[in-house]
């Protein structure tokens, strides 16, 4: 099918374009064609690059291109096929059909770390960014809603994304007054409720103007269960930019915190989860963090720096946010405190000793190794001359490394490793099968760096094993 | 009464000590005396100083000695003078007699700071609380429950508490393995739910061993609501003192986090406010605090110091806690933070213009200004060459600065102030009757420093008034 004869077959629909069509933008498609309170026609768009084709044709031929524990994704997908209201091209003349253009595409920070681990320095690179506004601009019809959502320094919106699109439009000699700028950051959870974190959950926005921000209120109303989950509208769009990153921040650091005290517990012969959860009986204390292998995802390892680089290269401000930075750099070297607590208890030499890895994903049930911190720890354990192997029934093929991860537990164990390390928390690590499995091998260590073992789980592996668990110096 | 008469008076009666009446064990001892589920005898015992024998004349004359907004402080002192079951006293014979004693003494943190009220150093002297520990040893019944409540160094009950009362009891030809030594911090807030701070809230407790765990089980089950609150035993002493210092850095570094988003949001023009409501909507950030003129109090200011310390002196670790470190020295900075946001949007000179206090407690509803932030701000503003002026109906005196409160508003604003802070949060400060008498006033500025206002009170404000908020760059 053409985008022409999509466009006919919807032809008194309100088109709205969705611009990269990746983890948030792919479902964000499914949710506006299944949109509750209107009847959209849904452009996805992506870039006329090989990966960009291979998406699209995907989308195209009734195969989705993300994989998902979320039943919801199947259902949706299904019910837009059969309506016919979502079609993906890369073709930039989708831009002038549209009414609203939802922009999701990425905006990364490049880090560089010393050996250690320890973030040195970092960049933003806006230029990318910058191109898709103008793209945008260059074809976009002169009263469209443009509703960004990808995470963007504070100070984008008014500074990059209005100046960079007007100016495209007076070039093509239209008014630049009645376009409509607004902002609203999704908090896409890829995982089993991942068209529900669109859905059915809380949102922030704002627009350049009035005019702006009233246009994106009526469309989120649309899409979103806002009698459920009120929206929230600020005062500006450097307010909702900074909402992003502050909450992104306040997280990172919140799981920073838990790094040294989980030290400290392993010095001190205390266990942290112990102590954490008496604490967190306390609702003003509900959030504190549990300590873990690290932090991993396309968001908390890098929405902090996003925070503080704006802060002096967007709104003009002379310092950075020099805890947001901090709590990156501790988190990034998470995974390497975790090996070195199995390098302290294992005491021998590691050289030649065969590791078993437990889930190589950055969370547990996704198949996201997007910076995931198994990928360093993993890593470390090669540097120590460690013989490693995986298992994960969600990833098939581990990009990020040289190591195809088995997808049968009884087959990961039959080469009876020396140490057994839980590195994600997939539910199927907590099953009694899974221990069952383990108890089954010859004597061996076992280490837990998430503590997803129960306490009894813990003492019935220990009538055959050595394990240690992160953040517990009482074992 | 002599103690002697006191205990004919009760002799079949457990005797509970508390040994120290501040700010925690006065009100404990009001607890112990009104135990739900047993009939206790109570002697507390404070120092032999002069302030010490204030406190215990105080008691016995029927003047509780603190004054609080906690209706429940003089039912509670009532019900204690008529039953007659609370004696205080400085004479350490008392000990001798206790079948349990409860430490509430202080055990302080040495802070020194730069100009800038930046933390430079910080020392723990323990002995003070080891001294008092070795008066227990050297008075106490071999079997005795030592419950300690003072926030401690992790590792004080192991490394110290227990040792020092050993010793002592060694010295005097007793046995030791008699001897009940449990941990169980107190989480008490003054203010209008003082008394509940103690008896229906959660608590957290453990022994040296298994012994001394159950005696500390058994009396605070008679003491708090265990049913609505149930108790929570952690492994041992050192996690029970670590989880209060954990408690507290946790605390004091989620209100540094908001210190510099604050001043980003005064640089970017928004609302931090607003941005923080939006965003504890997600459960995930529920304790996501506010800006405000700073931190104050006995345990904020100096626990994560406490904790610090703790792990290279009293636990064997190499490595500092530098996340808490960092936050009580921001915190610390808060108030100068507070007076040049002042500063900045005053643009004009500050010598010699009238400035208002509104309120110099720590925190709002109360007549307590250890530590309080705002003393820090005055400092700054003497500095500048402003004339300083309070009012505070919970501070007649302020012992730390030479200021005499006022208790009337009206009064305060008779010499027509150039600029009013409101600078702790006491209800009143909310009330229509306040703006009203703000706005009787002449023109003049009004700076909100801790987002007491609201909008509607602003705008009213600002028809008359300038009206400034820390934290809100937007205004």
């Amino acid at each position: 099918m053409s985008l022409q004869t999509f466009l006919s077959n919807h032809y008194k629909k309100p088109i709205v374009l969705v611009q990269g069509l990746g983890f948030v933008g792919a479902v964000m498609s499914l949710v506006v064609a299944n949109a509750k309170n209107a009847d959209y026609a849904v452009i996805g768009i992506d870039q006329d690059t090989e990966a960009g084709r291979k998406t699209v044709d995907s989308l195209n031929n009734g195969i989705f291109p993300i994989v998902a524990d979320d039943p919801k994704i199947a259902e949706f997908f299904e019910s837009a096929c059969k309506k016919g209201n979502l079609f993906a091209t890369v073709d930039p003349a989708a831009y002038s059909m549209a009414d609203v253009i939802i922009v999701d595409i990425n905006l990364d920070v490049q880090k560089t770390s010393n050996n250690k681990y320890e973030l040195n320095n970092y960049s933003v690179n806006l230029e990318p960014f910058t191109k898709a506004m103008k793209t945008i601009g260059a074809h976009c019809k002169p009263d469209v809603l443009v509703l960004v959502e990808t995470t963007v320094p504070p100070g984008t919106c008014r500074n990059i994304v209005a100046p960079t699109i007007k100016t495209e439009l007076e070039k093509r000699g239209l008014p630049v007054d009645k376009i409509k700028i607004g902002h609203s950051y999704e908090r896409v959870m890829p995982g089993p409720n991942y068209i529900d974190s669109i859905q059915n959950f809380y949102r922030v926005y704002s627009g350049i103007d009035e005019q702006s921000a009233n246009a994106a209120e009526k469309f989120l109303k649309t899409i979103i269960s806002t009698e459920k989950y009120p929206l929230t509208r600020l005062g500006n769009t450097n307010a909702t930019e900074m909402a992003k990153v502050l909450e992104n921040s306040y997280r990172a650091m919140n799981i920073a915190f838990a790094v040294e005290w989980s030290r400290m517990a392993e010095e001190a012969g205390t266990d942290l989860y112990e102590i954490v959860n008496a604490i967190r009986l306390r609702p003003t204390h509900s959030n504190l963090m549990f300590p873990g292998i690290g932090v991993g995802g396309y968001c908390l390892t890098k929405d902090p720096l996003l925070a503080s680089w704006s802060r002096t290269n967007l709104i003009g401000g002379k310092e950075k946010l020099t805890q947001s930075e901090t709590a990156v750099s501790i988190n990034d070297q998470m995974p390497r405190y975790a090996f070195e607590f199995l390098e302290r208890r294992y005491s021998k030499s590691l050289v030649g000793v065969k590791v078993l890895l437990l889930g190589v994903s950055y969370r547990g049930d996704v198949g996201d190794t997007r910076f995931s911190p198994v990928e360093c720890f993993c890593r470390c354990l090669i540097n120590a001359g460690v013989a490693v192997s995986a298992h994960d029934p969600y990833v098939p093929q581990w990009s990020e490394l040289d190591i195809k991860p088995s997808q049968v537990l009884q087959k990961s164990l039959q080469d009876q490793p020396d140490i057994v390390v839980i590195s994600a928390g997939h539910r199927i690590y907590q099953k009694e099968e899974t221990i069952q499995a383990l108890l089954e091998c010859n004597p061996m260590w076992v280490y837990d760096t998430i503590g997803l073992l129960s306490k009894k789980q813990i003492t019935k592996l220990q009538q055959k094993h050595k394990v240690i668990v992160l953040g517990r110096g009482d074992l």
